[in-house]
């Protein structure tokens, strides 16, 4: 008999096949590359201290009827009454900084709500794609990359994404995997990764983005490593999780 | 605005999905190389006049004590009682021509019982790729290639197949693709091309088989083009279809 003692990273494509993966995991990674949870990160990154992610439009406007700021976005675009909806760079403002936001996305904020049974859930982006993998590796648990889709159907940028989380665990030498969804992941991953957006060109949410005029979000939201917060759910809130990430670089010196 | 005549074509991963796809489709192919859509094909093409698809061995089990042929697999293996599982060599026997069999598999009866609702359900596998291909381009309708997977998770080997059959659509300039799956599945399948058998050495439903010392039965389900027959769905029976294929290079003779 084969053993083997390291622990299991695997990707899920979209919240409908969640169910089919969920017992096994103690920590889920959940990735809405365009957009929301590149914008997630930002906001974190950017002194936003709590996000608190809600599925519908309705808990959104009673939420903003209490007083807070809130987010809601639809179909790529921002939801009328609201005062943002998923672009990253509605969350750089400064006057932002200690704010709590409400936000409910298309498919993000759903996913998100749907896979806080696993014990520890955090958010994944290419924007902090190297300090979330350093802190994966160190917790060294069964993990699950959780693609949010777009309106529950297979997209290739929240693939690509997961594949090269994938690939980063692969290399530490702690983490194997055995569904073929990660296989092909991190295919599809090392096959994109010299040029991701000529790459995703094709893709059907860059035709949907584009056709909003959103073309300078998706270059933010497809370069990697422009950010190193990590948001992780906390009683029903995204909050900054507590981890100082030293680059590779930065650890020669 | 951009006008495309073009039909579409489709891939949908798993079952699980169906649901999101199957409204704007005439044809599904239903795919699962490994192994029951490869059985099935090789039945008919060796002159089993019709199988009969059940998705539970219950129904099986009732059509053996009326006196039919039954086949029945689950996990891979021969269920207890039954005269053959998914093999396609156990339908290679002259004896079975012109019978009628019924048939129960882990996970591709059940899809083609899932799809049964698109107006037109033929099967799909390696083995009769080129076949299949050109009477579809012949048809010229909306397309969805439906792999079967496993246990409703995505599988490398049936995207593969519906990634091969994207491309030979493609290549006639008849038909069009908008979902990420289909782009996916076409990118996976032109990496694998060259050596399908090799590239599938990690995917998990080869392990799985090759455990259970399926390794035959795996190279001949991975072998492109050995079989010109296509099954297709007639009140609820998968009878061959009616199709004279000739391949390119008898035509230019």
């Amino acid at each position: 008999m084969e053993t083997d003692s390291r622990h299991r990273v695997e990707v899920c494509f979209t919240p409908r096949s969640f169910d089919l993966y969920k017992a096994e995991y103690e920590i889920v990674v959940v990735i809405d590359v365009l957009r929301a949870t590149s914008a997630i990160c930002t906001a974190i990154e950017n002194g936003v201290s709590r996000i608190i992610p809600v599925s519908t439009i309705e808990e959104a406007r009673a939420y903003q009827q209490q007083g807070y700021l809130a987010g809601a976005e639809r179909n790529g675009q921002v939801v009328e009454g609201f005062n943002f909806g998923n672009s990253p760079f509605s969350y750089m403002d400064s006057s932002l900084k200690g704010k709590t936001i409400v936000l409910t996305t298309t498919n993000g904020t759903k996913t998100i709500n749907l896979a806080s049974s696993i014990p520890t859930l955090v958010i994944g982006s290419l924007c902090n794609l190297d300090a979330l993998c350093a802190w994966l590796i160190e917790q060294n648990k069964n993990t699950l990359l959780l693609g949010s889709g777009w309106k529950d159907k297979f997209n290739l940028e929240d693939t690509i994404c997961a594949g090269a989380i994938t690939d980063q665990l692969h290399s530490s030498g702690k983490f194997r995997s055995e569904e073929d969804s990660t296989i092909a992941a991190k295919f599809i991953f090392r096959s994109a990764r010299e040029n991701i957006f000529s790459f995703l060109k094709a893709s059907s949410h860059r035709r949907r983005l584009r056709n909003l005029n959103l073309n300078e979000d998706i270059k933010y939201c497809l370069t990697p490593n422009t950010l190193t917060s990590i948001p992780v759910l906390k009683e029903g809130e995204l909050v900054k999780l507590n981890y100082n990430y030293a680059p590779v670089s930065e650890q020669n010196k």
